[in-house]
Order: C-alpha cells, then structure tokens, then sequence
C-alpha cells in the first residue's frame, strides 16, 4: 500500500486555511490531524475535535515519551501535534493534514522530509490586510499585531514548497489536493511500479 | 502574465496518451502541438490537424532556420516539433502538450528545462502487452516488435518526471492535470508574489 501524503497548511490569519482543511475532508477524504494543548476550551470546543485538551501533567508526559511531533509554548499554553494518529493515518495511505503555523512547520520538515509545506496566501497584500481585519470588532492594537505576525510570516515563505492563493475557495482548495496527487505521480514515489514495468515486459 | 507549462507526454505504444492529450484539451483547454512530417498523409488524415505535411526541402529549410524544438528521422521520414507554435502559446500563458517519444523528449528537455517529463503507462507489464495487441489484428511480428520497443522503453521511464497510470482515463486526465496545476504553485514560480506580499505589508 501507498504511504499517504503528510500535507502542512499554514498561512496568514483570516486567510482561510482552516475552510480549506476542512473542504479537503469533506472533498478528498483527507485526515485532519487535531493538535492537543493545555488550554481550557472555550464555548463551543469539543474535546477530540477542536482540541485534544490535555493538563500540564498529561501533556508534559506525552512530550517525556515521545508522543508529539512538534509542541511548543505559546505564551503559558503548551500546543502540540500528537505523533499517533498522523503515522496511523498515513501507515494506512490516507493523506494528513496538519494546520500549522511557520516554526512548527519547519519542524516537522526535519523529521518528516517528504512532508508537503504549503503556504495559503490573499491575492494581494491589501487582501492580507483586508482579511485581517476580520468582522470589523477587534481593536486597531489587535489589528497592528496581526499585521505584524503577517509581516513576520512572510519572511518565511520562501521556505514552502508551494505558495497557493485562496481567492476562490473551490479553486483553491483543488489547488491543494493538486500537489497532493502530483507528489504521489513523482517519480521517485512510482519506483516499484518501473521496476515489476521492466521485470515484467522481461519475461513476456 | 504567468507563462503557461510545457507538457511532454511519452508512454507504451497502445497505453491511450492521444485520448488523454484529447481530453486535456476538450476539459481543460490545453493547446495540442501538431507534428510537421515529411510522410505521406494516410487515409482521413487532415493537415494542420494530424500533421503539417511537408516536403523534404520545406521540411529542411524549417531546420536550416531554427523552425524545430526537435526532429528525428525514422525509416526514410523526417518528423518535427514547430518551434513557434509552442513558443506563442506559453507565452499567451497556455499549457502546451507535446506528445513525443523518448528520445524526443529529452531532447526538449535540454532546451526546457521546466518542461514537464509525464510518463503514460499501464496498471501492469500484463496490462501493457494487452494494450499493444490492439484490435488482434496483429500479425505476430508486429507484436513482438511492438513488445521490444515497450521494453527500451521501460529503461527510460526513470528519467521522467512522472509515472502516471492510465487505468480510468477519466482519473489519468485529472492527474497528468494536476502535475501541471502544482507546477504552477511550486514556490519558485511565485517569487513575484512573494516579493509584492512581502513589500505591500510593509507599507500598510
């Protein structure tokens, strides 16, 4: 069996990322790898899909057994991206998708080579822009902020392996699952079926 | 304007690439390069459409003037690739689809460097020669010859970019697509956007 592919979404907020994800499931049948973190659940959040919600203890011990890809602390919240599931799913030739953001991806790389980083992106900076400001709520301290994660991220998207633009969801979301199935055609993941191709024209 | 991708589509005599190039045109509006050839047109054979016939002198002039990406003799006939209909078109940003043997193709190859190498196959050796017996109408000579040829060609498919499998043609058409697509949103055929991102949120 095909191993499945190990697909990282990352992108600017508002961008959309988590819309894409979720087409990709519903569309392509990928896998969303759910991260764990030690944050308490705010309204709404279900144990198991919007979090594995973990105590210090607990996520702290999964970090002593090597239960985590990746983890990092953002200000006093561990997040993490549980190594189970993901080499379950891809053990079983389903594609995963992990929604990261830039450190984390880079990471995962290290460990996971073959790992697909793409970077969804606005059409236009004032699109970034525009789509920061969300619902037109957040204070312009929240905005500023948000604007300068953004200019930080951008520094680093020369690091990603494909840069795709969700200006139209549907478009960009086969976009994705495009270099999903191209990585799958490469070559280099198709050495086996040359092989028995050429043993096999041998012997007839 | 994004400059559109070269396609080069190879595969075993038999294995359908002529209905897959077919379809990338008729689904999703790709430019089909004619062949110019100094044999005579067959039965039901339009020129323009199947091949530019030409004479031997035209046919070497179009050489002494650089008219040919490629062109290969066989038996006691010349075969090229026009240079200006391929040109024209990626400059209008259209993705070109060259269908060319092995030989052929690594020859554009030098010229191209992005072009995109796509190997046709079957799901199996078996499946292979099913295809290459075509319509059993096949003297057992022809066969054999066939078969050989499938052979030398198998020691190239390694030097392709791709291997896909032509089982659902339907499928086939959407992979050989998404070669193309991903392509298009490999990070370094975005370095514009990236560039104009990074300097638009700068000044916001």
């Amino acid at each position: 069996m095909k191993k499945g592919s190990l697909l990282i979404l990352s992108g600017f907020s508002g961008v959309g990322k988590g819309t894409v994800a979720k087409q990709l499931v519903e569309r392509y049948g990928y896998s969303l790898s759910v991260s764990a973190t030690t944050r308490k659940p705010r309204e709404g959040e279900v144990d198991g899909k919007d979090y594995f919600f973990k105590s210090v203890d607990e996520f702290k011990n999964l970090i002593d057994y090597n239960g985590f890809i990746e983890y990092a602390r953002y200000v006093e919240n561990y997040y993490g991206t549980p190594r189970k599931f993901v080499e379950d799913e891809l053990k079983l030739g389903h594609n995963v998708i992990l929604e990261i953001e830039v450190q984390g991806a880079f990471r995962i790389r290290e460990q996971y080579p073959d790992a697909l980083l793409v970077f969804i992106t606005a059409p236009s900076a004032k699109e970034i822009k525009n789509r920061l400001l969300g619902r037109g709520t957040e204070t312009e301290e929240v905005i500023q902020k948000r604007l300068n994660r953004a200019l930080e991220e951008s520094a680093d998207m020369d690091q990603y392996d494909y840069i795709i633009v969700n200006d139209d969801l549907d478009q960009c979301v086969d976009d994705v699952n495009s270099v999903v199935v191209a990585q799958g055609c490469l070559k280099d993941n198709n050495l086996d079926l040359i092989q028995e191709t050429i043993e096999g024209l041998k012997v007839l």
